[in-house]
C-alpha cells in the first residue's frame, strides 16, 4: 500500500461531544509500515456522507480505513453502506456472533437481534476477531483498494489494529523503502525553538523539519529517504539545543524522570493544590511507576497545607498561599512525610476565580525539595483552567529533571 | 449559513503526535447559532493537499473554517494557498504587527522576519484580534462563502472563536430556526441503554436519537425541530430511565457531585492508589471544588497506606492491598484523617503488570464512607492502563453521587 485515509464516522465526533484519537493512533501504528495517512475525513452518522467520503478516499489512496458506524443502534450505518459501494451480502460472523452469546449469557442480558447485529460482516471480508468487544474488523481487497472496517470506541479500535490488523498489513505491505525520522522532545518556546534551529532547519537539503507543540513542550522532527543526512542533522540539532531536549523519540517527561530516579535509586512524592491530582496522574500514567513514586498530597484547602502537610501557618499568612515559600515548604514537607529522595510541591491560582491585582490567575509555584536543597520557579500562564494545571505539573516535573541532571 | 466544515491542517495532526479538538470546539459554538458542523477534513502541512481541501468544502456549504498553518515557520502555508484561492494581496496588519513587536521587546526576543509574517492577512479580510497569540482571525465573505482561518494552538482557535468570530457569525445569520435538543447523561451500559429505551426511540417519528460512549458513560440525545414532540420524548426518556440520568446537559458526573456536596455542605476528601491523582484532578476541573474538596492522599505505595491512611498492616496482609476492605478503610481513614464528610477510596491494579490469577489487571475497588456507613464496589475493567484509571474514578463518583442521593 502506499498511502492511507482515514475515515471517522460519529455525529458524536462533529456535534461537540467527542475527541476522536483514531487518527492519531492509526498513524503511529502507519508509520512503521511506512504508510503516511494523508487524510482524516470525520462525518456524520449520514449514509449519504460516509458513502461520498470512502469513495472519495478510494480514489485518491489504495488503502481506507473506515471506523465507527458498527454498533447495535440504528443509527451505525456503516456496514450497509460499505455493502452498497463493495457489493456482496452480509453474513454473520460465528465467532463474533457467539462472543456476543456468551457475553449476554455471562451477564443477563438479553440475546437481541440488536445484539446480534453487531457480528454482520461483508461476505467477501477477511474477519479479524475483537478480542475486546462485541465488533469484529474487516478486512476488504478489491481491485487493488485495501479497505479496513473497525469499531468506534477507542479501546477497540486500538486494541484491533494491535491483534490483527497490522499484521495482516504488514505482510500484505512486504519490505518497504524506509523513511528515516529523528524526534526530539524540547521543553522550550516554539518562537525561541525556531531561531535558535535557524542555521540548522535549511529547507530542500534533503531533511525535512516539523515542530509540534503541546503541554509537553515542543517536539522537534526530522525526516529525510537519507539516513546518513538526517543523522548529520540531528547532530547539529543535539549540538544546538544540548539538555533542552529532554528526550529523543516519542518519550514523555514522566517517563524521563521516571527512568533517572530509577537510576538513582531515588524515591519521590508530590505535594499539590491547584493542579489537584493531575501531576500524580501523570506520574503514575507510566507502568512500574510503583518503582519509585511513593505518593503524595493533594494539599487544595490551606487546613490540609497546615495539619497534614505541616506547612507553618504564619508562613502562608505572611506570604499567602500562593507564594514561593509555601511552594517550597510543601516540598520539603511531602519528601519528610513519605520519607522520599525527592519531593515536589506546586501551588497556583488556576482560576477563573481568586485572580487579584497581585497574584493574577495563571500564577503558579513550582518546587523541588531534595536533602540540603529547595529550588522554586515561578510562572504566569494566561491560559485556562485545565491548561494552567497541565503546564503547571509540565514544568514541575522539567524542574525535577534539572535537579535529577544535577544541574 | 446553512452549515459549516471545518479543514484542520497540520501534519502533527496525521502523525501520530497531536490529537485535534478543534472540530469538538467549533461544534460547540456552532451549535447555539443553528449551524451544523458537516465535515471535518485533517490535511497535512502540504499546499496542494489543504487548496484541495477548501475548494471541496466550498463547493459543499457556505462557511468553511481553516485552522493552522499561518505560524512562523517554514511549514505554515495556509496564507498563501487562501491568497491563490481567493485571490487579493497579503498585507502586515499594524495591530498584529505591533503585538508581535512588544512581545518581543518585553520578552527579548528578536523581531525577525519569521515572527512578523504571523502578522500577514488577506487584503479583504476582516481581521479579528487575538488576545493570546501573535496570529490574528481573518473572515472573508467572497462570493456567498464566509472563510475564517484561525491559528492552530487550541487555546489561540478557542480564544478567537469565544472573542470576536462567534459574535461576528451571529450577527451574519440572524434569526434562524431553531433545532430542539435534549442531552441526559446516562452512567449504564450502552447495550442496556439501548434495550431500556427501545420502546422510546422509534425511528422518523420527528425526534432523532444519538448514543455517545465515554469514560463519563453514555450520553444519549434527542433532536427534533418540533419542540412539544422533544419534549413528550424527554419525559418518557425521564421516566424510563429514571435515576440513571446523572444528568441532563453537558453537565459532568464531578460537577453534579460538586453541586449535592455543596447544597448538603458536606466536605470531601480522597484516597487513591491505582488511579494516582486522577479522581483529584476531575474533581479540581470544577471552577469552585475548593468550596467541598479538601485534598486527598495518593497512597501508591503500601507504606504510605500504612503510615500515613493508617490502614492496619494485617488488613493489608490478611485481604491485599488490592481488596474490598482496602478500599474501605481508605475511604473511612481518609474522611477522618482530613476531617472530611465524606470519604473516597480506590485501589487496583492498573496494569500491565501486577496482575495474578485471582487479582488480574483491572480489578478495581471504589468505596466511599461517610458517618457511620461505608460502601464498596468491585468491578473488573478489560481495558489498558489510562482507561482503568478514568473509568475507575468514573465509578467512584457514580458511587459518590448515589451516597449523597441517600440511594
Amino acid at each position: 500500500m502506499r498511502a492511507a485515509e482515514l475515515i471517522s464516522t460519529g455525529s458524536e465526533l462533529l456535534d461537540g461531544k467527542t475527541v476522536s484519537t483514531h487518527a492519531t493512533t492509526l498513524a503511529r501504528h502507519l508509520r512503521p509500515l511506512g504508510i503516511p495517512l494523508l487524510r482524516d475525513t470525520t462525518v456524520p452518522d449520514d449514509s449519504a456522507a460516509i458513502h461520498t467520503a470512502v469513495l472519495e478516499a478510494s480514489r485518491r489512496v489504495d488503502l481506507v480505513f473506515v471506523s465507527g458506524g458498527l454498533g447495535p443502534t440504528c443509527d451505525d450505518l456503516t456496514r450497509e453502506v460499505m455493502l452498497a459501494l463493495l457489493g456482496g451480502e452480509l453474513v454473520y460472523d460465528d465467532t463474533a456472533l457467539e462472543r456476543i452469546r456468551r457475553f449476554c449469557e455471562r451477564s443477563g442480558r438479553a440475546f437481541t437481534e440488536g445484539r446480534k447485529r453487531q457480528a454482520l460482516v461483508l461476505s467477501q471480508a477477511e474477519v479479524i476477531p475483537n478480542g475486546v468487544g462485541a465488533v469484529p474488523g474487516e478486512l476488504i481487497l478489491q481491485e487493488g483498494i485495501c479497505y479496513i472496517l473497525l469499531p468506534g470506541p477507542p479501546n477497540e479500535f486500538n486494541h484491533l489494529l494491535e491483534n490483527g490488523i497490522m499484521a495482516r498489513l504488514a505482510s500484505l505491505q512486504g519490505d518497504v523503502p524506509t523513511n528515516h525520522e529523528r524526534l526530539f522532545q524540547v521543553s522550550m518556546a516554539e518562537g525561541d525553538l525556531v531561531e535558535a534551529l535557524a542555521a540548522v532547519d535549511v529547507p530542500s537539503d534533503g531533511v525535512s523539519f516539523s515542530y509540534c507543540l503541546s503541554e509537553q513542550g515542543v517536539e522537534v522532527r526530522l525526516n529525510g529517504v537519507d539516513g546518513a543526512r538526517v543523522e548529520e542533522v540531528a547532530r547539529q540539532v543535539r549540538e544546538v539545543l544540548g539538555r533542552q531536549i529532554y528526550a529523543e523519540g516519542r518519550t514523555t517527561l514522566e517517563e524521563v524522570v521516571g527512568g533517572l530516579l530509577q537510576a538513582q535509586g531515588a524515591t519521590l512524592a508530590t505535594a499539590e493544590s491547584c493542579t489537584g491530582g493531575l501531576l500524580g496522574d501523570r506520574i503514575t500514567g507510566v507502568p512500574g511507576s510503583s518503582a519509585y513514586y511513593l505518593g503524595g498530597m493533594i494539599a487544595y484547602a490551606n487546613e490540609v497545607k497546615l495539619n497534614l502537610l505541616n506547612v507553618e501557618r504564619d508562613l502562608i499568612e505572611q506570604y499567602g498561599a500562593v507564594s514561593a515559600e509555601v511552594a517550597g515548604r510543601m516540598a520539603e514537607n511531602v519528601r519528610r512525610c513519605f520519607n522520599a529522595t525527592y519531593g515536589m510541591g506546586i501551588t497556583g491560582i488556576a482560576g477563573p476565580g481568586g485572580g487579584t491585582e497581585r497574584k493574577p490567575v495563571g500564577l503558579v509555584f513550582v518546587a523541588v525539595a531534595k536533602a540540603g536543597e529547595v529550588r522554586v520557579q515561578r510562572y504566569v500562564f494566561g491560559r485556562e483552567r485545565q491548561q494552567i494545571k497541565m503546564i503547571s505539573a509540565h514544568k514541575a516535573l522539567v524542574l525535577l529533571r534539572d535537579m535529577l541532571l544535577g544541574g
